[in-house]
């Protein structure tokens, strides 16, 4: 069977992505292979095996988004904490939202978006998602 | 701390990518959310708790696909023939791949498209990817 491993963004700054994903959550570099034209750079935190990888191009700053692709998810103990704190390093994190089906609370969460555009959607832990 | 717990696509048809998934990747439908415009529906197997999560939004058939986002990975025992596996069920897996730095092989690959032409890069269980 198949095990999802990674999912693969191309950034325009190496460095400012892994601080970002560094500070907003907790990932390190677990490995990097520089090429002459390109790197790849592995992200993972002690949450879970599944990494973040960046790929960057030498000379490419800047990507587009189209429609279809969304966000990664990751989800916290204490997103208000996570929140303020995210706030407080001038991450810009959006407001938080609840999101309900007939009365029950099946998700809270909020958005930020890394250095290039992409969003992360970070999601309380509860419910389907504790 | 935060956990990486899904990554989530806009699709034109679910029937036809959580067909897909499951064909590809052996990945059942772990949640459905079905409301008047929307749906979210969560995929998930065994080898992970990391989920692919997919929105139909009722009426959008087709999403673009912009530059910057790359694709999933999973990893698998049996590369050669998991490839062909999916080439008799006509998914039309690419071609294998080797990925090589200093002698070393770094990783062995092929790459699958989606019904909605998001990119699966399914990697042979070895060295980092083991």
């Amino acid at each position: 069977m198949a095990k999802a491993i990674h999912t693969m963004i191309r950034v325009g700054d190496p460095d400012r992505s892994i601080e970002f994903y560094n500070k907003a959550f907790g990932l390190n570099v677990s490995d990097r292979f520089d090429f002459d034209d390109f790197s790849i750079i592995y992200l993972k935190n002690e949450e879970s095996d599944f990494e973040i990888e960046l790929t960057y191009n030498v000379g490419t700053d800047e990507y587009t988004h189209g429609t279809g692709y969304g966000h990664v998810a990751v989800a916290v103990d204490d997103l208000d904490g996570e929140r303020e704190r995210m706030a407080g390093l001038k991450l810009n994190p959006l407001d938080i939202k609840e999101f309900h089906r007939d009365g029950v609370l099946l998700a809270r969460f909020f958005f930020v978006q890394d250095p290039d555009g992409y969003k992360v959607e970070v999601l309380q832990k509860i419910g389907r998602y504790a």
